[in-house]
């Protein structure tokens, strides 16, 4: 590790992806993108809690099938989601036969799970290890904010939970590899606004990508993409306007997951979309396909997470943040 | 990886320790070994939430300071707890300069941050590894069960969550080292009682030590102490009559951290303690200190944890639980 920049020795390649999502990421721009949607969000099941677990199940048991590689064939699962106690995750990932390993990343959790995960392959620790993130809309209003059926308004700065979740499988095959990463470290600004997480995480992102640019060669125009995941509209003005005020400037290839999972506008999206499985869905449907078409060949990938439960933003307290990044490169 | 039993070819040592407690954990048999406690469980601050943030802060700032290292000088933190979210965590630690990993485990959760520290020192990822856990007595009982206030009755098989956090400096330093650990599976047998978790979480405890002896060629006999955390006296005598069945005997080397912690008649603590500050806390003050002595010298420490929330239980649904060993050996 070199000042918070891990270079990867053995460059872990991402094996295959499997993503899920429900009815409203179905009709957004990517929405042909996605293997696997149920119409009405439910997944088959009779609770929101299990609905989530559900597609944590279908996507990795879908990246797992796409690796032609079954439960003995992984070494370690790392998993995580929004839900109290991660609870998406281990109820999901209960009938799988697989060494587990819970994150909590929030909305960072598939930049988290991608950038540990190739520090056990690259460290000889495990050969060949899954990823899984969700969010669920249903699941995370409930917990978050209201139930449903109260039917809370929303500000414009508000992000709107993505129901979907994304699996990796990585090992020593794959036309795409993760040379570098950054575990990033918490910053709290002292925003307090849980309608407007964009600005809670933004400056954590900053810090992520300056740390990148100053203990790297690189700067930004070498990058195809930089997308952040996920910001929403109000976080990504931040990052750009705070980076260019640090000499960094994004502006040019910058996106972000919760700008391209919905047709804000039509869709009445507000802010965007967020959740950990936006970017867990988006990176999986869209980016990691773009790449190995060789339609991308150098990507950023910040997962920027907002780390307070409900009942500290009952006790005023701000909101404190991470952002993970890693590297997506195409092997030419 | 040989079949889950992870050998660390580069052994990771366990540089320093600090640990934290409350009152009750105060007048407890190892009350003298702790080393800070609070007199009113509050650490100085307004909520219990804030409290136990504070248990984590003080501990890594200890632990750190008995290292001799500053913030700078770890590369990386990892460190989990029970609450949602894992705000005990997030909280404590926003103000360290340190890239952070969240980890869920449950009450696992200490054995998971020691054996995902010792991977990545191992695999060459980093120096310097932090790891922080802790749970609080009165955040717990509010957000899994009741309010203080409600003065709800606990039957006998329940346990009582340790108010202690545990932190760990993990390098290449120091005399106790870390040979060996595996991340357990979660398994879920059906049990639903959350006054009864040391059922809910002895079977996967059963699955982690079978894999060890399995895949090693140890016996029980070959350790000083098996040590589990936290199965408490119920759990703890179903795990050695499921292993005895097995053919695994390990009833003359097993105690478990939930019974060593309080004076369970006298302090009226039911089935024991609980929590995953308990294992930190029994671990960094009672066993490491034993180990560095040389009064044990070899040691296998199993972290137990039950993955539901509250909401999962009132949805009529069973426990998964999960189990993850360290191997804890002094150089002689």
């Amino acid at each position: 590790m070199n000042n918070g920049v891990i270079k990867f020795l053995q460059e872990p390649k991402i094996m295959s992806t499997y993503s899920c999502v429900g009815s409203e990421e179905k009709k957004g721009p990517l929405g042909r993108l996605f293997n696997y949607y149920s119409e009405d969000n439910k997944f088959g099941k009779n609770t929101w809690e299990k609905s989530e677990s559900e597609m944590q199940r279908i996507a990795l048991f879908g990246a797992m099938q796409n690796a032609g590689i079954k439960d003995t064939g992984l070494d370690i699962l790392l998993a995580g989601d929004l839900l109290n106690q991660c609870v998406g995750s281990s109820f999901g990932l209960s009938d799988y036969d697989i060494p587990y390993v819970g994150l909590y990343g929030a909305c960072s959790t598939c930049a988290l799970g991608l950038a540990l995960g190739s520090c056990l392959i690259s460290g000889g620790i495990a050969e060949r290890v899954g990823t899984v993130t969700s969010s669920h809309f249903c699941s995370s209003e409930r917990q978050f904010r209201f139930p449903l059926e109260y039917g809370g308004q929303r500000p414009p700065t508000a992000q709107w939970t993505v129901t979907g979740a994304g699996a990796f499988i990585l090992g020593n095959k794959g036309r795409v590899s993760i040379p570098e990463a950054v575990f990033g470290k918490i910053k709290d600004m002292g925003i307090k606004d849980v309608n407007n997480m964009g600005a809670a995480m933004a400056p954590s992102c900053v810090e992520t990508i300056k740390t990148y640019f100053r203990e790297t060669d690189h700067s930004p125009e070498d990058f195809d993409m930089i997308i952040t995941g996920d910001l929403g509209y109000e976080g990504s003005e931040i990052l750009k306007e705070l980076l260019l005020s640090e000499g960094i400037d994004i502006r040019k290839n910058h996106t972000d997951c919760g700008l391209l999972i919905y047709d804000i506008e039509a869709q009445d999206k507000h802010a965007g979309g967020s959740g950990c499985g936006c970017s867990a869905s988006v990176i999986s449907a869209h980016i990691l396909k773009k790449l190995e078409a060789c339609e991308l060949r150098d990507v950023l990938f910040i997962g920027t997470g907002a780390l307070m439960n409900s009942l500290t933003v009952c006790q005023g307290n701000s909101i404190p943040a991470i952002s993970h990044l890693v590297r997506l490169k195409t092997e030419v």
